[in-house]
């Protein structure tokens, strides 16, 4: 999505080796025109795919889920990161490793919203490892509902979790996928 | 707002004395047409406002300022629960008291995107105790932004924080105010 590679070239920063912030316009201050394009692109993506709720996790999925859910017309599911007081007991666990805080945290999705008769997209900012997005799956797995694809802003190509997902067959589309960042230059993947 | 007031009668549980569960529609699973309705709601009571920015916390109040952002065509600015490691130390911070989970808790916003420039409208879920809002109103003192006012989807009228923001002169729209629940009934209060 060129828009997108462009803000990051425009408005990104990069921060020692390999964080990219992007907190301008896409996790911290929305730039809201930014998202609503995102959402239409990723609907673009899986408009054919009988979508019945988009999945994402809390905090910075959110809005981009919500301007894909905008375009879906279905609910979104944001999973909850550790066990909350109010969920109850009636939910969905995986347990997910962040290297950027370097600690395991469990994320949770109420059994009542998610089933065997839904078809998800997962939608996320960033996928680097790709553990996030595997708790996911694994949520979706123990709900039996199917996987229409995942959605991603911006993946960083040169950690593992994009090709581990690829390899498993999983649709993954990232809007943009950066190669190489050095020495304050972004290079980015060609994509379709 | 009526459409508001209905779903939570309809999908609304009541947990324990003071707890309302609105997570199927408003902080687990988002139903997109009621936020985009909210967002419309806000925008009606700010528009004349010249509003620059939509600010409210992470996680469950992200949804609701995009849909008023998307009415307002202004960026959202989210404040952080917790030092983040990749926000720099160039952040507004304020101590705030979660009666939920009994801890305080830190919430940052980067000085780069709130400003002396800026009139906010501080959007939320849920307004109990108001600490949270009251966190935001500190942090939008520090960056000298102005406070058009503060927009609320469910109010507990029985808690202090609404009356305690009224009383200090802000304007507090809450498009629903729950004044009452008991055996299972909610009393709402009548609203303009």
């Amino acid at each position: 999505m060129k828009e997108l590679e462009q803000r990051i070239l425009k408005d990104g920063d990069i921060l020692g080796g390999d964080i990219l912030k992007v907190d301008s316009f896409l996790n911290h201050q929305l730039d809201i025109t930014l998202l609503k394009h995102i959402g239409e692109a990723f609907y673009e993506k899986f408009k054919d795919d009988k979508v019945t709720k988009i999945v994402t996790i809390e905090a910075s999925g959110i809005a981009i889920a919500c301007f894909a859910a905008l375009k879906f017309n279905v609910p979104v599911v944001f999973a909850k990161k550790a066990q909350s007081h109010n969920l109850g007991n009636e939910v969905y666990t995986s347990k997910v490793h962040s290297y950027t805080y370097d600690r395991d945290y469990d994320i949770t999705v109420s059994r009542k919203y998610l089933s065997e008769d839904d078809t998800i997209v997962i939608i996320d900012d960033f996928m680097a490892n790709g553990l996030a997005t595997e708790g996911l799956l694994d949520i979706a797995k123990q709900a039996g509902a199917k996987v229409a694809g995942i959605g991603i802003c911006i993946e960083k190509g040169f950690q593992p979790g994009g090709r581990r997902l690829r390899d498993k067959g999983y649709k993954l589309v990232s809007l943009a996928i950066v190669d190489e960042m050095k020495e304050g230059e972004i290079r980015f993947r060609e994509l379709d």
